[in-house]
Formats: structure tokens, sequence, C-alpha cells
């Protein structure tokens, strides 16, 4: 899990096309920017199959999906499956209301995805169907710690060989798997749920990682997760010196991952596979 | 008007959903999450009910309303009403528009909403059925001094009399209004006004003041519009301290906001009761 | 090309009233608010022409076109020619899709502009009537260098004669020309490039800088360029000077146009009027 997965992005900089949410689209295409990527943001029907053609990879969040926007991921996912282009899959809320859960498994069913991305509630409705969420938070009850681990590995890698997907699970300790192989993944901060974007910025980064290192792609999630909690902890110990809040701390976390070099990496990089 | 109602908030993490702009969502989803709440923003029409059923607060905000949204935003507040969650309407740039005037006006007569906050403009149209606006600013001779508060204190109390809400009112001064008594507020700091989405942001923190302080809904009204001013100051005497500009002073006020503790609070706030 | 331009922004405090993309769209109204002008974002089609009509300046920019919005961008430049208030035009990603190429030409059809302002890649396809785009980025193949730079003036004022607008080209060297005198400008700096945004966020400032200064256009509009890159140039010596990153870039941006002023202005303003 080395650092040269990210500076394969810096060097071939991939187009990475977003269909996701308003609320947190502007920090995506910075942390994106910042990374070495470039990314294009088109969620209409009549350009999607174009947008995406001409691109690395195909991020598909839905946190503010609606009848419109659903019907454009559909295509673009078409398209880019056509096209061997890796789609990321970010079911934000999943579990949250039936619309979610609903449009989670349709996409699921018609598309092929690279990687799926969510907190480990998100994760476990992917998995069992159904599930609670606390709105777009994971559920207390689902937090991953070490003693709930073996068994959160172990479904990870059964929905990645149930779906072909890498699955990366993200939270106090993250998980990254496919069928065969995963990563613990043990940066970040617990500051980091105190912005809002960090899941969909890392989904994101996601992208641009497998888009870039389309014949690594677990390899290349697992540095990408890696990196987006580096940034997170470079980002709270400097809130936590300069006694700032929340706002610079998102700041900060942007600021690292657009400065990431591999001494900082490979100095803080925290995984063991499994 | 004590800091318990902030700390409140910080205990319960009240889920507030927002049916909102896309200018200023992202620093409404930030500032909720500093003051310690949790937001969702979702406006699809096929599951508006379902969020806001798991929602402690609903926050309707007509900032880039269209078709679309405003059949959410009545759907959504029905079932809030029916479910006796608080409702929060910000009429922004009612006035400005017979759509943003008309819509307003639709809302307040099909849905009962807890507190109603907007600039002077604003809650003007919403009092005497119409007004002027500049745009989602205040228009100049609305802006509320030491000479016309008696004035606007009384049309606070009158129209919360007549739709049963609080009525906050902000700008220079701030009126915090049900039908019988008033908070009159003096925090806040001219440069707020150089910044977007401080209404919005506001409107958005009252959702969690609300969502969390069911039972004492204008004492924490006036306590969350205390709060967002104090914000506003600390964060201009650090803009100017250091010699920033107005994208620091955005980023200080969301920083102060969620690090706000009750010797800041309670050494700043300045309030009379009338 | 006076800070006199600028300094009419501040005095005459213009309404923008901007159909724009949900990616940079909170950036444009702080920029707007920071330089001395109001935003308003409205993208209705039931409200567009009301609130066009009390607007300085209208920029229309297709970043996240969809139908609803196309229809609102003919609908509002309609209202907003036959009252004599300039409409700028940033045709984003113009060569990238078929929509956004149709969508850009039948702007151009149906509405006269003031100002087009886009990069080289964007304002070719405009101009030959189809070109390439790396997404929303100019093609690496259309960068203005001083190599090409004759040839790209003779373009910009050609397709300003044909089209009786100014055009403003940016990139390494920017050009803003009408159809007979046009200045070369070169502020600004490369690492403008890392964040998203300081193309819309430009064009937003051009609607002010037009609405502010309506008989000197083609000035008001290469002064809002210099300051544009003036702005970029502060803010990369400042993120090199503290060690920062991208996100502060843009904060550091968005500080310096907010606090532009005479002195700053003139020693850096770059260009040459040819």
């Amino acid at each position: 899990m080395k650092y040269d997965y990210i500076k394969t992005v810096k060097q071939k900089n991939p187009l990475v096309h977003n269909i996701t949410n308003y609320v947190t689209v502007n920090d995506c295409a910075n942390i994106l920017l910042g990374l070495g990527a470039s990314p294009i943001m088109a969620d209409d029907i009549g350009e999607v199959e174009e947008i995406v053609s001409i691109s690395n990879a195909l991020v598909i969040n839905i946190g503010t999906l609606n009848d419109r926007t659903i019907a454009s991921m559909i295509q673009a996912g078409k398209k880019a499956n056509e096209k061997n282009i890796p789609v990321i899959l970010d079911p934000v809320g999943a579990g949250a209301s039936k619309l979610r859960t609903d449009t989670t498994f349709r996409l699921l069913k018609e598309l092929k995805f690279s990687v799926i991305r969510g907190n480990s509630s998100e994760i476990k409705t992917v998995y069992y169907g159904s599930g609670t969420s606390k709105g777009v938070d994971a559920d207390s009850a689902d937090i991953i710690t070490e003693d709930n681990i073996e068994n959160v590995i172990s479904y990870a890698k059964a929905l990645a060989n149930q779906s072909g997907a890498i699955i990366a699970i993200t939270g106090a300790i993250d998980i990254v798997a496919d069928s065969k192989k995963a990563y613990v993944i043990r940066n970040g901060h617990p500051l980091m749920s105190k912005i809002t974007g960090t899941g969909c910025m890392l989904t994101s980064i996601l992208g641009a990682m497998c888009g870039a290192n389309q014949d690594s792609m677990l390899d290349a999630t697992a540095a990408g997760v890696c990196a987006m909690g580096i940034s997170g902890e470079v980002a709270a110990e400097r809130m936590e010196k300069y006694q700032a809040g929340t706002s610079s701390l998102k700041m900060y976390l942007i600021d690292t991952m657009s400065t990431m070099e591999e001494e900082l990496y490979q100095s803080r990089a925290r995984f063991d596979v499994i």
C-alpha cells in the first residue's frame, strides 16, 4: 500500500466525473484538485454518457438524490461499465429512507461497481438488505470497534464476493476488502465527524485512485483511505494547536491532502492486512 | 436565556432535517455539526416524510426554491406538524419576487411553524402582506434602529400572535418575540453582512435549538440568536486582528460556534427582555 | 484600466443575479459580497424575470446546466436584454459535451451578451463551432502562450465583432477584447488552477463590474480580470509563506478580493493594450 498509488494520480491527472449531492460538492471538487485529479460535475441525462466517456472514473453519491439524478446515475453507470471505467458508489443514508435503500439496490442491480464506500450502517444495509442509520451518520450500534472487527471484516469480504466490488467501510477503524483480502486501517481522528463531507470527499478521492490505478484498485483504495485518515489527523492536530474550530479543521484537511508527500504518508500510514 | 439551551443541543445531538438552498447548504451543515447537532439534507418528495419522521426539527429555507422543492417542503412540513416536530421557516427574499412571497404565504397557510426567522424586510412582507427587499437583503428603509425598535417589537408580537410562531427578526439589532414577550439582542457585527449565509446558518441553528429544547422554544431561539451574534463578533475581531478578509471571517464564525463554551457565551450575551 | 471601476462597485453595490452551478455557487456569492456587490441566486422560471428586473447584471453559468435551468437562463436573459441589463456568459465545458456546446450556441442565438468569459478551449469552441476540452479545463493544446498570443487576440477580436460581446479568455495569460481593442493581462498564478471556481468567481465579478460600470464595460471587465489575477497572486504567496495548501489558497483569494484597495491594485496590475 505504497505512496506510489497517490503519485500515479499526480502523474496521470485522472478526470473524475461526479454525480453527487449539492451539500459537499465543492469540497469534493477541491480535494480532487488538491490531490492532483480533475473533477467534473455533470448530472443532466442529456450529457452524462458523453461526460463519463471522456472520464477516468465515475463517482455516484446519493446524498441528495432525486428522480432526475437517479436516472442520470443509471445511464452514466451503464456507459461507464460498457467502457470499463471504474464506478464508485457512496450510498449516503442507505437505511435512513426507503428511497435511499431502494435506489442503492437498484444501482447495485443495474450497475457493476469497482468500489462501494460507506459508513458501517450504510454497508450493513447494503449487505443485510435493511438497516438503521441516524440520518446520514452511522447508528451507534454499528460503530466498528476492536471487539466486533472480525465480524465486520467477515461481512465486508462476503459483500465483496457477492457484489464483485471492493468494500470500504469507514469510521473509527476503516476496513477495505475484496473477497479475499482486507486492510484494517487505523488512521483518522474523531474530530473528522464534526465536519460534513469527509465521507463524500473520500469517495471522490477513491474515484481518482481507481481511475489512475485501474490494475491495483484494492491497494489504491486502501492508500486513498489512509491518505484521508492522515489528512484528518494532521488537520485535527493543527486545529488543536491553533485553538481553532471545525471550519479550520475542514480547511486543514483539504490543505493536507493537497500537500500529501511521500514522507508524511509513509510515516503516518497505519494498517494491517488480514 | 441561559447557556443551558446550547448545552442541551450538545447532549441530545438533535437531527435537523433541512430543505434548503444550494448556495449556503454546506455552511448550514457544518455549523450544525459544530454546534453539536446532526444535519440531514433531503428534498425529494419520495423521502421527505420518512426523513422528517426520524428528525428532531425541520428547517424550510426558500433561498433557491423551485416547484419540485416547494412540494417537498409542504409534504415534509405536514408530516412534521402531525408528529409535533418543530418547523422553522426562513422566507429568504420574500418580497423580492411574487414566487417567494406567494410561497411564503402558502407555507404559512398550510403549515404551523414554531419559528419564522428573517430580516426586517422579509418579516414585514410576511406581516403586511407585501413589502420590498433588495434581493435577499433587507431594504435600507427597513433596518431596525433604536428609533423604530418599538414599532418593530410591536409588529413582531402581533405577527407571533397571528401565526402562533416565534418571530425572529435579525439585523443590526435582533428581535425574538412571541405574542407576549420580546428579546432585544444586541450581539453581532456589521461585517456579518459581508458573507453569505449568516441568516441561513442561524435558521438551521434555530432548528437545533428548538429540536433540543422543545419546551422552551422562545428562550432557546433567543439563545441561538445570541450565540450567532457572538460568533460574528469574535470572528470580526479575529479578521481585523489578523488583517484577513471575508472568507476568513466565515471560517472564524463557524469556528467560534463550534467552540462556544459557557464562559464566552455568558460574558458576551447582550439582551433585554421587553 | 483604473481602480475607479472597482471603487464604483463598492459605491453602487450592484445586485447581481446569478443562474449558476451548484459546485462553486457559495464562492461566487461570497466573492461578490467581498468586492462590494450583492448576489442573488434564483433559477426558477417562475421568478427569474422579476429577479433580473431588480438586478444590475445577470450572470449565466452553465456549469451544471439542466433542462429546467436552461429554460430559466433564456427567459431571464431575454428580460435582461429588454431592460438593457448587462448579461455575462460563462460557457463552462463548452466543447466537452454536445449539451454544453448546443446550449452555448442556443444562448448566443437567443440572447445578446455584454461579456463572454471562458478558458481558451471554451472560447475556441464558441468561435470555431467545435472544440475540445478536458472536462471543464482547457485542453493543453489550447493554452495561451507568448507564441500563440497574436492568434488568440485575433480570434478574440473576431468573435467580439461577430457576437457584439466583450470576450474574456483567461488562463496563464488573459485576453479581454472587443472588436477593436485588446487588453493582455499578465496577473495571476499557476496555483489558481488547483482550486475549483476561479473562473466562475471571475465571471460573477464581471457581472458586478459591468453592472456598476455600464458605460465602460471593456475597461471594467479588464479591471475585474486584473483584480482576480492579483487576488490569486497574493493568495499563492500567502499559501507558500505559511506552507499551507489549496483550501487556504481559496480562502486567501477571496480574502484578498474583499480587501482590494487602490494601492495593492495599482502596484500589481500588469497589462498591455493592443
